[in-house]
């Protein structure tokens, strides 16, 4: 395996990129901004969204699908929305090819023009409201707790693999509400949601809050989300949930009729994480010798390598790879067995390393006579020689070690850089030589977040949930201030 | 739950679709031609989905995900696909929209025009084996197997839910092998799979076959496909499983070295199924009551329904009902105990029998009383009194005996409806007057298969596989035929 990629203190971004393409997670496409998400990547992903889809459907969500397209004049609908939505779409005008005259492949159909141009789903708000509104009659039809997973397209010009592509995929919950306070609940019950993944599954520390106005999803009341903190000291936006009031439902005119037998607007709230979150799981824990994935989420656990001299001897060994094999998947653990014979032990070694599998188990002659196993962990790379005597509930409590580990070691790091900043230079200075999250006074207004942002590229990531209050001067404008926000650079 | 719906006997084709509305699964939406799969409907393509997956993955495979997108001159590399394949696709020709100068909504912006369009993928051959160009490079690399989960867009006229929808959900195998060998069984393989599912989770019996030339894949060598016969005597095919040659890879430039250090093209195989099979699945076992699904693809496959006159009585019943809730849950059964006090037992009773729950729980105050529940099975509406001890083994063989009840039924009806033809005249009478599937001689040559499609809108389903060799002649140009094949009108 490759190791010929830059160290993060050489080139952070460098060696993410050649992270994510040499570990064969993902590759761009033929198409400007498109990526192909590679089989061991997929794993992962799909990892993730089993995990969350359960999380999904035991709070109560289904699943739906609703259409890849949606008509240009819904977008209008909802006024905020539009205004502050990107305009960076792919935009259908036409839905029919044929034979070029001149004999040289196929051109548009002038002919087949659409009346309405049709926009490939950015985010699927207007097009769900639009259905529901055949849904929703009767308080019984509340609440409506819908999720899908799907594709989604918004022009970027500058794309990333896995961060920021032109399609990305994820999942969009959109919910309705007889209540203004159960939507509330709902977004809130979300966010929630999302920290419980991200910290108890990807091994990932979140700072919960709220957006500010600026930072605001188009349409919504407020946004809730959730923000990590990467080896680089850049924020890392991982999941957001918008409150949007009853402002697609006045777009849509959906209505129901109240237990009291009143027509009222119906309370909506949506919620969403995307494959960006295999961009965070990778910056967050990955290390110069490449991926380091969380038990929870990798999609091979363990694997076992024997050493041999012959066939023979690997027929010995294979035995009680096997065996070690069959006790650990009777306990829920994924487990690859390489006994290729085209690779060198070194060479699997190297491999999986870089691929990040959690656990490796080296089986050779010697162990076989003291009933013992090699035993290496990912994360902090140690090695160990464990008694084959239940092997499968030390294997078990050493996953649970390394995934309660990698938390406490992206937390600790996150602990280390988050600081107060109580001036404007302290600020810039903690931005400019330390980076991370800062914690400083904010006057409140969107000029001054605006005004920092222009000078220093630093956006507030959140107002955390249940802050403390604490009166001080905001560092920009020196105005009277309520409390601290988080500020950072940000991906 | 509203039966006010044609009889399958009165109009099969409005029966259909208003089960289809009227059971919740699936709606048009306000874009032409494209579905809504409404959470009923998602939540058996869900189990679809899994069974298959899990399928996929037993046999080696894994799963990846390419661009949405296709650039227009990728179509043109392969020649026979490019002539062969439906032009009615979603065109993407602009990728930013602005505000109107009017100030009344929206526009394309006509500065933001791609220079190559792009194709909203009907079928991603052409994407992958570009992407596979730079992932195969010697035997080592073979074979790949790699299976994607996704949404593709065919502009159709006329469309139907599930059976022909713009955008439609599927799973698209692409495979590359090292030998031409290999690559068929591959085909072959994926073709038994698919027949597997349909036979032993749908409960659809399927002739399993290959395709005539007229209705072979674009680009392919041999299509492979499992054709089902719906109540109405139409076939519908189901699934395909297509041996590409080295079309693609010659098209792609995809080479590998071999073991005998040989530059060769590599061999290719494609195969898919769609929510098309939603469609095959309510069409081939739903009554004039609604829909029937068979239990192992039922979302709820028992739901348990109170009597009650009073809170008190039903606090006591929901003791017992809960007890076997979790007994048949242990089993693996999935259960939903209805104790809404909402609606009346009978609008329960209807309302499940329309959904489809396989089987019907009832629990009174007599019941209780005689240690027994009333169970009714929705395939054939018997009703009988259980005793409530090992109520779990008893259901658990019951929701077995009806999966096989279903598959013995359809398999029956084909069987009853698959008739021998000999001359032209024997043809069009059963075409005219009783459907199903006919075997009949055929010269073999494209045209006419053409002018039989021409004349009677039949066509050939498949040539099954092994299939009895028996001189005789044509039925419509009278040379003569070494075998009968399938025909019937299709959906």
């Amino acid at each position: 395996m490759a190791k010929d990629f830059p160290s993060r203190a050489e080139n952070y971004s460098q060696w993410y990129n050649d992270l994510v393409i040499k570990a064969d997670l993902a590759e761009n496409s033929a198409v400007r901004g498109c990526m192909v998400i590679k089989p061991s990547g997929y794993a992962i992903w799909e990892k993730m969204q089993a995990v969350l889809d359960k999380m999904f459907k035991d709070t109560g969500h289904v699943n739906a699908y609703f259409p890849l397209f949606i008509p240009k004049s819904f977008f209008s609908k909802e006024a905020s929305h539009v205004a502050g939505f990107a305009k960076e779409c792919a935009v259908v005008t036409h839905y029919r090819l044929k034979n070029s005259p001149d004999g040289k492949g196929i051109i548009v159909d002038e002919d087949a023009k659409l009346e309405e141009e049709l926009i490939v789903r950015p985010t699927s708000e207007t097009i769900i409201w639009d259905t529901y509104r055949g849904w929703i009659k009767s308080w019984r039809d509340l609440p409506l707790l819908v999720n899908q997973w799907a594709n989604v397209v918004r022009w970027e010009m500058r794309t990333r693999l896995f961060l920021r592509t032109t399609e990305f995929l994820w999942q969009e919950g959109h919910t309705a509400h007889a209540t203004k306070a159960e939507a509330i609940v709902e977004a809130e019950q979300m966010l929630n949601v999302y920290a419980d993944f991200a910290e108890n599954y990807m091994a990932v520390p979140v700072l919960r809050g709220t957006k500010s106005p600026n930072e605001r999803f188009a349409g919504a009341l407020e946004t809730y989300c959730i923000e990590a903190l990467m080896q680089d000291g850049k924020a890392l936006q991982t999941g957001t949930s918008h409150f949007l009031g009853e402002n697609f439902a006045k777009a849509f005119d959906v209505k129901f009729l109240s237990k009291e037998n009143k027509l009222e607007y119906v309370w909506a709230t949506s919620w969403g994480v995307s494959t960006r979150l295999m961009g965070a799981l990778i910056m967050a824990h990955s290390d110069d010798n490449g991926l380091v994935l969380p038990p929870k989420l990798a999609p091979n656990q363990v694997v076992i390598i024997p050493i041999y001299k012959n066939a023979e001897q690997l027929a010995i060994i294979s035995e009680t790879a096997i065996k070690i094999k069959n006790n650990l998947q009777a306990k829920g653990i994924s487990v690859k067995y390489d006994d290729r014979d085209t690779q060198k032990p070194g060479w699997k070694f190297n491999e999986y390393e870089f691929k990040g599998v959690p656990v490796r188990i080296v089986i050779g002659p010697r162990d076989l006579e003291n009933g013992t196993v090699e035993v290496a962990r990912r994360d902090t790379l140690e090695k160990a020689v464990y008694q084959i005597i239940d092997i499968d509930k030390k294997i078990f409590h050493l996953l649970e070690n390394i995934q309660d580990n990698m938390f406490q070691k992206a937390l600790a790091f996150r602990e280390e850089n988050t600081r107060n900043a109580d001036t404007w230079e302290e600020f810039v200075d903690i931005l400019d030589n330390k980076a991370g999250f800062i914690m400083a006074h904010w006057d409140g207004t969107p000029e001054t977040e605006q005004k920092i942002k222009d000078e220093t590229k630093a956006t507030i990531r959140c107002i955390p949930l249940n802050n403390k209050l604490e009166a001080g001067k905001c560092i920009y404008s020196c105005k009277p201030s309520t409390q601290r926000v988080v500020f950072a650079r940000a991906y």
